[in-house]
């Protein structure tokens, strides 16, 4: 392990209440990244762990969830290695509390509770994590405040700058009235800087880094508009389908799953103006003004804006896997949509006319999140053995989110050999082949949520703009005026040329 | 081997004269490259090479000759093995002829055995070869056209459409009042299509991809100007010393023997504006208009523009070496330069107030040749944990001439962790690691004057614009004007900060 991948600043001392904690979210991610905290020395030694659920544990047996939450996961993250002795260390720092989420009085335990742990372990700020279903997250928030758990004022002691901040999981309603309803529960009872809205793949290196490429190189900026480039293509494709999630999936499909979310999120990113400065704020205004150009879906010619389809039975790593309307679970005859092409523009100076394709899908032949700025091609052609532009393959700068984190940049150059013979070549760099340690995105934002600092998470605007855009195309689709292409499971990625080739600017 | 990486074309028929055969040059590179143009099929069915020189071969001794040549150069080109066949076939293409360069009786000899050749051979075109010591070009010149064979008319066959082409080694001139000379002689001879002069830099594959790379590349050449470059470097650096080759180096310098043309040419190169073609005279007429932009050298003011050296003793691989003025057959006191770094700029619009810096050196601590391309660091810095300017690493892209062709973009990345810790990455192309065969630049070289393509060789006006240039720098040398810092022998680059730091524009 490189020690020097990590700063040294720890997160902020707080009593971390993880909603939600016997889900699959908490046993598969949240567990571990805060575990992983703690093996990393960045988790402050004053930290305090409550897992609040529905279940009703033995003694003894919530211990062995957390253990068996953080064995699992550590194969995956084999530098930080559970030995006995950590792991127990850890687990003391563990409380379970029970709760109906349905219920105040479930409020006042925790409070009570809260309380208690705040005196014994001398720690006056809190971080609640709500990683319900999102069908909770109104009970609960209300509850919060209902039991005045949303300001450190309930705490019988007083400490000076104490906190009180809330993580809200995905997905963040499911439509533009869902997520402004949300939003206006949520601000109701909790300030906006106390609100952290994740979206993991803010916390993905390659997505974080591309704020740093575009800012901080300037030989992109100067061509990072509609003069040079040709277009933009964001892809996320998953080669796993819907598993066990067809009650969430059936009634959401990829385009709010993925594309309304980290598709647009790496969208803003990607088209956004220089900042001022990385300050939350700043960031967030740029990114907001990016997803608030972006020109209205229009369900009256949905063919040159959009192509949607499900994948049918095909074969994954030499076995047969079904069809999506025959995965356990999802209603007979569903039209959600398993893959979605979108073409877009962002109506203003920088980006006018250059289409940005959204590209998202569940078993495609590959499992790859990318995202590539294809350039246009050079305007005039000095080489004779090329006769016309389609011989030039433009250059393209690629973002590799996952997997093989990376950066490349494909341009021309000269074929060794005693013609003047052309070829594309890449110039690369790959974090793997250097080793490089990449922290779990949900450790990175736990540590910034204790520690305030909002600029990876999504303010309530940016998503009341983010569905404000996807909200008219999820009700095209769902009225049946989009046509749903049936693909073959991991065995093509449906023809979205149609889009490319249509001419609307 | 990649045959891929050739093209089918071979080199036109002809009969190869090379003037001083018994030479270094002929016998390390020029003897070597014909016969690897001969192994890899690229030599015409329809060749004769015919070796001239001081000395008289008893029977088998010139054929002995020829074989040391290739056999000592074929452990650097593996892939064209020698066998004994194929060496022999190869030399019965060979024919040897005496000749004293100064007496015009030899060059009689040499057309009638050239006449017999011809008829034999039924080949009607000429290669004049020139690869004597450079006080001969004037005396063969003027001989070959006194006697009649700077034209395919002296042949009593006739062909249609046959050649006779001159290919003229370095050095060309050693001053520009000499250059100038030297073209005179040969253009009252020779048109200029029928003159090829080499300069062997630009037979290297980098170094022809520096067009590619300029105009091929959208993303390059937006950024290529003054208003987003710094400064750009040609560093040639070799390890070695002088060697045996004190008589010729001491009267010439490192200016000469380097900068006025490996570095002034790679320069007009980089600097050029978009050719309309790769016609030669569309790509040569870019480049003199570079070469005649450059602003003038000031004597005056020498400190502002150059730094010049001269190595003492050191050590080279565990071993000391002597300083230059212990070399053997350096004049007692020399004050030839073993180093220069000169500082330019180009008076033109794309240019205006970029530093240009030409550094080269023999004995220094590495043998590196590349172009490196420095960017102006970005406007404004929206990073906090960056202080100020001299945090920033501008970019920088670099051509690598020599070793370890490639090219590599520096840029600023994202330190993975879970800070916003900021380091230089490099996205790079390697040659030898993806197992590229470059030719060498001999053989491109000859058979692209075989095929009558002069885009890699130098037209006159190009060389007398070089020397312009270059000339008052060596006399303001030569006048002691220059001060000559003794470095240590691969030890040391002599400090030329200085020229960075003086802001002349």
């Amino acid at each position: 392990m490189n020690e020097n991948s990590y700063t040294p600043g720890a997160g902020a001392s707080c009593i971390i209440v993880i909603f939600g904690i016997t889900g699959d979210l908490a046993q598969k991610k949240i567990i571990p990244a805060i575990y992983n905290l703690y093996c990393l020395g960045l988790l402050n030694e004053k930290t305090h762990i409550v897992g609040v659920g529905r279940r009703q544990y033995e003694a003894g047996e919530y211990s062995e969830y957390l253990n068996a939450s953080i064995e699992a996961a550590s194969e995956k993250r084999s530098f930080c290695l559970v030995n006995e002795r950590t792991r127990s260390e850890f687990i003391s720092l563990n409380s379970y509390l029970p709760c109906d989420f349905s219920r105040l009085e479930s409020y006042s335990f925790i409070r009570e509770s809260l309380k208690k742990i705040a005196v014994d372990h001398k720690i006056c700020n809190f971080l609640y994590y709500l990683s319900t279903p999102p069908q909770n997250f109104i009970e609960i928030i209300s509850n919060i405040g209902a039991s005045g758990l949303s300001k450190p004022d309930f705490l019988d002691i007083s400490c000076a700058g104490s906190f009180v901040r809330v993580v809200i999981e995905k997905p963040y309603g499911n439509d533009y009235n869902s997520a402004r309803d949300l939003n206006e529960k949520i601000l109701s009872i909790f300030s906006e800087n106390q609100v952290y809205r994740i979206d993991h793949y803010l916390g993905k290196e390659t997505v974080q880094n591309i704020m740093v490429l575009r800012f901080l190189n300037n030989i992109f900026e100067p061509v990072w508009n509609q003069k040079y480039i040709d277009n933009v293509e964001i892809k996320v494709y998953e080669s796993g389908g819907i598993g066990k999630r067809a009650n969430y999936f059936d009634k959401t499909g990829i385009i709010r799953d993925i594309i309304q979310n980290h598709s647009l999120q790496m969208l803003s990113l990607l088209a956004m103006e220089p900042t001022i400065s990385m300050a939350p704020e700043d960031v967030r205004n740029e990114k907001l003004k990016v997803l608030s150009a972006i020109r209205p879906f229009d369900c009256q010619n949905p063919e040159s804006q959009i192509v949607a389809g499900q994948y049918g039975k095909g074969n994954a790593a030499g076995k047969p896997v079904s069809s999506y309307l025959d995965e356990p679970g999802v209603t007979p005859g569903s039209r959600t949509e398993t893959f979605a092409a979108i073409k877009l523009f962002i109506d203003n100076w920088r980006f006018s006319g250059v289409p940005f394709y959204l590209v998202a899908g569940k078993r495609m032949p590959e499992r790859v999140a990318e995202a590539v700025v294809t350039f246009k091609p050079v305007p005039h052609l000095i080489f004779r053995n090329m006769c016309c532009r389609k011989d030039i393959l433009p250059n393209k700068l690629i973002i590799r989110i996952q997997p093989d984190e990376g950066i490349s940049l494909k341009i021309f150059s000269k074929t060794p050999g005693f013609g003047m013979d052309l070829r594309p070549i890449t110039l690369g760099f790959n974090y793997a082949a250097n080793n490089e340690i990449m922290p779990e995105p949900y450790e990175r934002l736990i540590l910034d949520a204790s520690n305030g600092d909002s600029a990876l998470f999504m303010r309530s605007d940016e998503i009341e703009a983010a569905w404000k855009y996807i909200t008219p195309i999820t009700e095209c689709l769902k009225e049946g005026r989009i046509e749903l292409k049936k693909y073959k499971a991991n065995g093509e990625i449906p023809d979205f040329k149609s889009l490319v080739c249509s001419n609307n600017q």
